[in-house]
């Protein structure tokens, strides 16, 4: 049965599941969420795809499963690829949340004020305090990146794959891999990987147009 | 042997972990961080606490947890307790998930921002942005326990005690419980529960002077 994933391509949550998915070897199709003309938002989403209003959504035949954690928590149960040893099962978990408060979740807020929102409507300052405290994340990923090729272990996992959601996106948000060398490298290492796709090759857009 | 968890009682992200450990009956002791004094931010800390810079941190033995929602997985593994069913896992960390990126991160910051900032550098842009975006959390749970006791199954666990992380505090940050009487309610449940705490009575705080 192919998986079907709810997703757009200007979603960094949506690439997450949908990398995840990809390199893991499984069967999945993009069904596409029309984020920009305000499907999540609308009542028939929240009541038959998401309660929560978000993307991905990943459906195979009963299971339904909503935060990109969770469906790459999935995918590695399913494929036995991705998840690390039994050890860092919690180590890996440790990153993903880490990346879902403080690195993704500020990231693709912050790039959507800055490259979705009317330019009239962009918040300077809200943009500004978010650009700051993404560096001290950008800090603390570089970091933990100079001693190592991967976030945990010797291996690519779906910490990885979690935590460059947006980082290969063209529109600016502040996030210049010239700035942080060990992120520049891993972010190479990924891109490296047999069936990796870049998230506008992997996703339909909402707006091709856009860049 | 007596777990050490690093926390400070301001701290909603440490309050969700020492609940834990408190309702499942285990043996531990807070350690005092001095966050609001820059203990996080120092090189001591990053080295040889948490280079994430954050609390709370766990310590048994030789095992050391950062993350509230992996000290929580750590604490269901040991005890039995708070984890829900077997079929719930994946639907526990879906709302531990959320809570990390909509709820608790941003209700934590916006917190910060209005009652730990000195007055004349409080943002009010980011603020009324950040209330915005809780004011649409704060709906989705909201609804979410229209119908139901609990987060997750018929019974507390610790998607319950993640999502409550910052809601019993008392400093303002634009969650008023009276507007929410679904949430209201489900707080009173937990604070029900036999054992439970106020995080300022359950760590030691930083700012006794502040309310």
């Amino acid at each position: 049965m192919t998986i079907k994933l709810y997703c757009f391509g200007e979603s960094g949550n949506a690439y997450k599941a949908a990398l995840t998915l990809e390199l893991a070897g499984m069967d999945w199709e993009p069904t596409f969420v029309d984020f920009f003309n305000g499907e999540t938002r609308g009542s028939d989403y929240r009541t038959d795809i998401n309660p929560m209003g978000e993307a991905p959504v990943m459906v195979e035949g009963d299971v339904r499963l909503t935060q990109s954690g969770v469906i790459q928590d999935y995918v590695v149960e399913r494929t036995g690829r991705l998840g690390g040893g039994t050890d860092q099962r919690r180590e890996i978990l440790r990153w993903i949340l880490w990346d879902n408060h403080k690195l993704s979740g500020q990231a693709g807020m912050t790039r959507f004020l800055m490259n979705f929102l009317p330019e009239d409507k962009r918040p300077a300052e809200v943009i500004g305090f978010m650009q700051g405290r993404l560096k001290a994340a950008y800090e603390v990923l570089d970091a933990h990146l100079g001693s190592r090729d991967w976030i945990v272990g010797d291996d690519v996992t779906i910490a990885d794959l979690s935590c460059c959601g947006y980082l290969y996106y063209p529109e600016p948000f502040g996030f210049d891999r010239a700035d942080w060398p060990n992120i520049d490298a891993w972010l190479d290492r990924i891109a490296a990987l047999p069936g990796w796709k870049h998230p506008y090759d992997l996703m339909p857009r909402s707006k091709p147009e856009a860049g």
